[in-house]
């Protein structure tokens, strides 16, 4: 079988099972484990940032940097497809009492600066005021797309005229690196707080990173401990982590999978499916009359898994796990599956 | 001064004041009030539901009803532009942690059928589901427009269907029953919860009332008490809210007086005012080159007030407490101040 | 029926309800009720506070201070037998996310500053630091004991020296103001908030009051509206509160009649009653060999009516609608239902 | 450097490690990790539960335990020195919105039956009724006691007689089934739901396991992902979980040289030491003059480490890590330090 149903389906590498079985660990908790301290130290490097923190996933990343950011009664600024809105639970509600607002950011999922300044609240008598601006990038339901550095930059230079500070969800951050060709201190120094993870395109089995001023992360490693995400000798799994980060330089080779896998699909009669920026494929069914659903438990008879990601829309992933051989496979599947 | 800012700004009738002074009262938190009780038999009755509960504010009502109706960390489907989401500081969030959707309610404020299933979100892992669906009748910033019964059985159907209980934010409802000509029991017959101010249109110093099942009000009755809405002789602000319910008859007076004062500023130069439907008046200053603030301001010199209501937008209310010559007095004041 | 369940039941006088009747009113929310600033001006002065704001009851003035005084997660500190704590449905973890930690009141109810230091908790990685002290004054279940000016100045110095604000319950201030013989604004000079009552015995038919520094009450009005308590034209009973003032200075009366009654019930065999302080009764009926449930409901059939306290406690109040011979008439009607 | 100040502390051993290394690994979040579903198998048959949950840590097993089993607004009874009260951020009241209400579990901790009906609140309008008793098993602050299977079973009933659910934070439950010499099945079988470390004595670098009926893990599987606790390839740290398991018939050595580091330190001067039932040793600073904090800098210069657990208290624990020649030496270099 052929997973391609999402890159955090990839199984740790030799060299971090090695990784995991050699870490020399301490008590994190006491900010004694030796593996995630160079951990924290390394990602924090790796994103231009003051400090980094260990978080066991991207949720728990994503909703203490909104946490941390803001005041009980604010709003947030969120992207209407990204994932702190649509799949992790209406945590800002629940774990920060915000009320979030939403902007449609089109193509690459940024918003204009226009956008940013037309759904900023000022604090009044009637009305809490926006605390925050968050940015998903690469954007997954639009399709694994990139946002520029220069879309970055705009909309966090108009969130900070505002005074609002700006958390990138960087689920898949080097993959918009990647397909960029960005540095990505310099893609981020325009904002606040990035949490990354590990698992996904990196392959780490568990574990995502939140980084930010030195501030920001003293103030999340408390909001850590409350959310239960305070770990003891997590060296063991911030091992792999480590391992995970040199995977940053091979993730161009999902892309261009990514790329074969869109042109196959694309090919085949009734499929429609866009070039992909990076390693996320989005396959429209509108034209063969079925269902997403339909075609998927096809695809599954026929040795490929994907993702329903609307009524006619399904999300295949390349990943650590996918070859070039898996791939020319999965287009092979598909089309019997048709 | 002719103050058209609200229908919030009427000040009590002489009748209002005596049955103040003469009201027979008891202690509220103890079911003890006499003339509370009767209100709010009186006020389940205008609307057809088995119970109603009196409140100080819309604002409470809103937020008791959103708490009573859903579980923490669902999400309530509200209208873009609504009261709630707009300008109750965050309360579904900050009360009752709910995370909210916007729909595009259009020109009358009410979601069509497929919006209401657009909208809802089915509880899975990822995903919060939908737990309220809230409407505005009539819509204030759409323009105090009301929303017909079939468009408001429709949207009630449709969330009904998934399971999804309907509240509705009837800060001036019986401005839509009147715009409507509609009975007000009919029309919110399709719906599980309403609130409707007293004050407003209906001229009462004071309070509002949150009406639906027998159930439901109990349960509400404690969550008052939390919100720290269970008042003591509350008959005191209830008997004018009596009296109050006798201006449900007059409204369409207010009605004429806000297409009068429409037509006459719709025929001043620069200045574009669609036909009311109800008592609000939405003036676009936009061809006069002037923001709505600038011509407020010289407005008021001129003797006659309104509200700001988007940076080219004013809004005008006719109330009880603005007669016909009012409405002339204020065209004329208006003329002058352009 | 002579009514001494609370000193809540009072109706309000023939000049309250002429103030309702007369009273000079605007719109609250916009700050422009006449009768509404007056009273907070006077309610300000009376406590020898900077600013006061008027709320629909003191559960309301309670919840917003504690709000205003804390961030989310801290802990308030809390007589063990006190109205925040047991009366107002857990409040301080529904509005404000404050973790509770009791304190032993003993006799009256007030905190040493030993207890205020034991109580308190430093923040830490593992523990919400201690964001406000609470004290109740008088202490309803205590019996209505005034907490002295020398308690309440050490306990509030304990707590400042630790950076803790301090919040008074005077649901029923100024009877502690008589029986201690205080003046207001000394009694409360070393505190940071108070919230007194109206109602209670001050006889207003609703509303109570929040005062502290200006900066505090300016924030307490965006939460009060957060709350559902921003009222309109609140001067109809905001009229009724300014006079119900005035009888800050016949609260004597009620106190002498508490003792009164006090002493004729202790002569009954079977019951045992302190010499009250206040208005506050409480009645011991354990000698009896009978519940206070089942006392009452005999008393309530001679014409007699109080609260169940506790399995054998049973409170009755003197208030403002309570004369010499109802007192009398009590005594008698309790003796009959023994 | 002898570290005593937790069984937190212990690092993996070899199997352990070798375990993580060859883990056979899924996504866990599609509930696809065959090593996280084995130790999920495990762990509920090891507490004699229908199902059980891997989450990162103990504080989120406790807090997720807390949201499923209660409604927002009610109480949780905790003991007046557990963990979840004095160590979890307030996260009844930040996660659930609970007021706590405490119990003084006296010597071991546990509750009697009639501290559980006092402790009871009933719903009604003033009041949130009580919704969850929290047990904890070893009880940690008051020296690593265990609750007896008669109290547990006594407290639980009375809890369920009053429609009351019941929570073992049992971080060191293994210890007190030891100590006990209980059957951990029939230990649990009265309450609700438990959660217990694999880390402390167990010895596994990282995760907790939370079990109860199965419709109950099914709830809390989404609170944990609402919380962030929702991991990939958990296998990899599952592993050495499940070789944790087998540490539980090791405890006993633990406690027999807590015992023996008690009977040391107790017979040096000045020193206070109560023979310990499990592996936590508190010593009692008193008498030397000396606070804890004092004393444990010189112990750490002599070689020993210690937890502050009061101003004159020191928490050693026994652990994993620890063998009969450290708690000679321990012994020893306490008294050196002396």
């Amino acid at each position: 079988m052929i997973d391609l149903r999402s890159d955090t389906v990839t199984t740790p590498s030799e060299e971090m099972r090695a990784a995991a079985a050699d870490a020399e660990v301490g008590d994190d908790v006491y900010g004694e484990d030796p593996t995630v301290n160079e951990l924290e130290r390394r990602a924090a490097e790796a994103v231009g940032k003051e400090a980094a923190m260990y978080v066991p996933t991207g949720t728990m990343g994503n909703q203490i940097a909104a946490r941390v950011h803001t005041d009980r009664g604010q709003e947030a600024l969120v992207e209407a497809e990204s994932h702190v809105y649509k799949y992790e639970l209406g945590g800002f509600a629940q774990h920060s009492n915000l009320q979030v607002r939403t902007y449609d950011g089109g193509a690459n999922g940024a918003p204009t600066p226009e956008q940013v300044r037309d759904g900023f609240v000022a604090e009044d008598l009637h009305r809490a005021g926006t605390g925050l601006l968050c940015l998903e990038n690469t954007h997954n339901v639009k399709g694994g797309v990139p946002v520029p550095a220069d879309d970055v930059a705009a909309a966090a230079e108009a969130a900070h005229d505002l005074g609002v500070p700006v958390h990138v969800d960087g689920a898949r951050l080097f993959n918009a690196v990647t397909a960029l060709d960005a540095d990505a201190a310099e893609l981020l120094a325009p904002v606040d707080s990035v949490m990354f993870c590990l698992s996904k395109g990196l392959g780490a089995p568990v574990g995502s990173m939140l980084a930010g001023s030195e501030e920001f992360v003293e103030e999340a490693r408390r909001v850590r401990k409350l959310m239960g995400g305070g770990m003891r000798q997590a060296g063991i799994i911030a091992a792999p982590g480590l391992e995970a980060l040199a995977n940053r330089d091979r993730l161009h080779v999902d892309h261009e999978r990514a790329k074969e896998l869109a042109a196959g699909l694309d090919d085949l009669d009734g499929l429609s499916v866009a070039e992909p920026d990076t390693n996320i494929v989005l396959v429209d069914t509108t034209e063969t009359g079925e269902t997403a659903a339909a075609l998927l438990e096809r695809c599954e008879q026929e040795g490929v898994r994907g993702s329903e990601f609307g009524e006619h829309t399904i999300r295949f992933c390349t990943h650590l796990d996918v070859d070039d051989e898996d791939v020319a496979a999965a287009i092979d599947a598909v089309e019997r599956a048709l």
